[in-house]
């Protein structure tokens, strides 16, 4: 399937670099996340901190991440930012990212995410829910 | 006054650091941060994680924060962090660090925190609270 | 004096924000990072990440920063970045940003960089440099 | 095969946690570069810093990772950390983290990274190298 896109386009600040003058790992994973919330928020019109009260959920984790690092990012660079619906199940979806730099595919990232409430005998423990019908098909439309 | 005061060691880690091979300004404020954390737990013997809820309070929020820079850190090197109480007011208290780096001051950093609370009538509101006796008493003890 | 001023407009990200569902305090310090750069872009015509190459400088790191944390700013919220020049020296310079959320100042920050270059004698040392007359006279002007 | 195995424990901070109240996932990528630095001075018993000085590298950048959150992380817990030499070729090597929180894994990551030099002939790009003798004889003692 194919579903929802968005796009974005940032800088990569001097604070997102390390030493070899790169972008740090680490920082990738909120360029992710942020294009996640960009994706929902383009889906649904509803603004991210909205979106669990709009729902009754607690949020959208992270159940598995993938990171491929094809080309360096740098200080100053423009990247564009491409976050895609994958796979819709249930209680969890997929979101691909694709991070363009000077033209060339810089990271490909992959996140498998659930769409999670709390346990109703057991208020403090997260859960999966199933995903809303109306959810769903905004999500499915490309 | 001096008050109570904690030491720890660490090293600056890859990801600390910015493309100029220092730790970016950022990072500070995390190792102030956990330095203030560690000299709480010392003092009153309570993991950072009880505080709020053995105290009652939400947390300790910063008010100001002042850091002078010194001397660069760099990946690798080991920070001799020390924490310590410098001011005890009703409410809020201040803490300075100081971090020293191969033999030398690197950095200083002075956080003046809250001790916070909900407000009775508004929960979503944050308000200083009095500090209890017992905490106080604590904190003075070098 | 009352110098160049910049502004930007940006959203406080879920990983920016901590346990108590506010901006941590060392992501404060990306944010005044991003508008200094972006305040030397804006002045100067010059690329953040050609800033030290255009003027044969290592960069503009950090003497002293201040900040006041006035009101809380929270995952989603609009924040209204200022960042203006308001201290001109020799070979050092002051900014002050201003983040103004839902229509009040949540928090003031206060840098002193250092204009710096590499010393002759001896290339690894930063060495605060003389600003060039073109740089001054672009960065008085508001 | 079964390599190197270095093992650290740290707790997890403050700054390190989001409005839900957990380890946000950005924050892991950090975890585990750490743990792989970790593991390189323990095997080849050279600092983290003097790495890329002593074998005539760039450093050990990262081509891809993988990471999977089975349990939630949060602040004060104490994360026992277990990074292991998995795979070795000729110019990249695999890394497996295990991050045990409160008795169960929390967290499970997989790098593969690079021994990687400057091209001679364009030494502005970065180049994987052959990783020496000595250094696979060593990460490959258990």
């Amino acid at each position: 399937m194919t579903g929802f896109l968005s796009r974005r386009v940032f800088a990569v600040e001097w604070g997102h670099c390390d030493p070899a003058g790169i972008v740090f790992n680490g920082r990738f994973y909120e360029y992710f996340d942020w294009g996640t919330w960009t994706l929902f928020e383009k889906a649904l019109g509803v603004k991210p901190a909205e979106l669990a009260g709009a729902f009754g959920i607690i949020g959208i984790p992270l159940d598995d991440v993938r990171a491929r690092f094809l080309a360096p990012a740098r200080f100053g660079d423009e990247v564009e930012h491409t976050s895609q619906l994958v796979a819709l199940r249930r209680s969890s979806f997929e979101v691909e990212h694709r991070l363009m730099v000077r033209g060339v595919l810089a990271v490909e990232g992959h996140e498998t995410r659930v769409w999670a409430g709390s346990d109703g005998a057991e208020p403090s423990r997260i859960r999966a829910k199933p995903m809303p019908e109306d959810v769903v098909a905004r999500l499915r439309a490309c």
